[in-house]
């Protein structure tokens, strides 16, 4: 099935009800955010990675799988500009995994947690007994908004707003997915600059990423193919513009604002990652892809479905 | 290897710093607990169940399987006599799952969640690519302990408290680990009526969790074999004491408190779940059997361990 993962959220998300007082974001934006008190609440992601979906033991070490598993859900925290905080893991270990194979694991979600000021403070661990099972890593991340501020969401982009994404895009699979940074400092340095109406991170690419946005958002959109930014491995694949606005697991931030806010952000950006304006919001739904000489033709969710087939 | 989980928890609590002011209750209890701002604080549980090992698909629904993924956490909270708030959901499914199942799985979720006031509040759901990859449900939990009340931990048992267990013990896999009630409402009860010393909830079998309680309070305990409740279906194995001693997934409380405390609360205890005392605290290490002639011998963790072969 097409977009699968997208109906499945549509069905928890209405056979889930959840009072706004008490979770005020629920089920389809990057993270869900409850209440804990009167004056706190708490951002919570979770993620699972699953050997032959996210990650091959034959391409990557335990040690990078780790890494990835942290950074994903870092990733979550930085789609809605919230700091990190806190981490569990649970691991689901082929049967003939021992001590040395959990050490090299957590290694690799230290490396990526570490830089964050994210603390690990928990987890479970078990073996599977069929000698057929995979490996299997879930995170779960507790964030929260900077003192004063709201998780960004989804769902607040505008018409006339500018659509910008964070680097380079394409062909993560190479090799990118398994290093990236989580962009945890640029979405809170984004947010002091300017207010940022929408953002997640590019995670089933950019195609199904923006179409996820505009929906939430009950907008729709126009980007430039001349505009996107190709990241270096997208730049050595046949088509890197295909391989840009399809391929999963970026993890950089899509994000919207408003035009006025535009110059002084691009003035006053200091971080070495780059921002690229792609296009802009307008009235409607569905994103279109224009071309340099200005035709413009629909652009489905064409991204990476871990339902499709 | 044998105890190999304690030997996880114990390298991972050695290499995962965590401040104490930040993170009062770290790795090695039932949940964690984390300073959330200067007058809250968050406890978290993370329990992944993966398909051969927690459950058999050949003997469980998707329902039941979904409520036990839920009650699990449950327990944990339980264990620590907190309240259940919040939970997210993730799920590896086999590659020919669809809606159908995960909407089994989902009403799972919310039959154990709902009683309890715990939301479910978002999730991850990918499916394995793999022909050969099995189901694996994690549920993620965040509880807090009641106003003005710590969590309670393993560590507090004190030389002379009592021991006791609430309900029956044994052979809860033969059906019992896919419809117990967590015992969430009874743990509370239990700290309103009396100081807890000490506290877990039976997961890996009385003799494995009794002596984990001994080690983390640094005590010894004896426990007397003609006091430990039998659980119906204990009583119809061929070594109905065996099976109460050393199976798995009991998922009852397991307490210490003073003995000067002890008849007041049982004089005033209105759960349908009895209260069992099954022996004492004593100075030193390990637990003893004492069987109904004052014999004692050594009650090594015998209970199931997921890393046992």
């Amino acid at each position: 099935m097409k977009n699968a993962e997208d109906q499945i959220v549509a069905w928890l998300a209405g056979h889930t009800p959840l009072p706004e007082e008490l979770c005020p974001i629920g089920i389809g934006d990057d993270m869900a955010q409850v209440r804990w008190n009167r004056s706190d609440s708490v951002c919570i992601t979770t993620d699972i990675l699953l050997e032959g979906v996210h990650f091959e033991l034959a391409s990557a070490t335990l040690e990078q799988i780790g890494y990835k598993a942290m950074a994903v859900s870092l990733s979550d925290c930085a789609a809605m500009a919230t700091i990190p905080r806190v981490a569990v893991v649970s691991l689901g270990l082929p049967a003939d995994y021992g001590m040395e194979e959990i050490e090299e694991l957590h290694v690799g979600f230290q490396r990526a947690a570490i830089p964050f000021d994210c603390l690990l403070v928990g987890g479970d661990t078990t073996c599977w007994r069929h000698g057929s099972g995979l490996l299997t890593v879930n995170v779960t991340m507790l964030s929260e908004a900077p003192p004063g501020r709201q998780p960004v969401r989804r769902c607040g982009a505008q018409e006339g707003d500018v659509i910008a994404v964070t680097g380079g895009l394409g062909a993560s699979r190479s090799g990118h997915h398994l290093t990236f940074t989580p962009r945890v400092r640029e979405a809170l340095t984004l947010i002091q600059h300017t207010e940022i109406h929408a953002m997640m991170d590019l995670s089933d690419g950019l195609s199904s990423d923006l179409n996820r946005l505009c929906k939430a958002s009950k907008v729709g959109a126009t980007i430039q193919a001349a505009q996107i930014p190709l990241s270096s491995a997208a730049r050595t694949t046949a088509d890197p513009l295909m391989s840009a606005l399809h391929d999963g697991e970026d993890f950089e931030l899509l994000f919207t604002l408003a035009p006025a806010a535009l110059s002084s952000l691009q003035a006053s950006w200091a971080e070495a990652v780059g921002i690229t304006v792609i296009g802009s919001i307008q009235t409607g739904s569905g994103v279109s892809l224009s071309d340099e000489h200005g035709n413009c033709e629909p652009l489905p969710p064409g991204g990476y479905d871990h339902f499709s087939d």
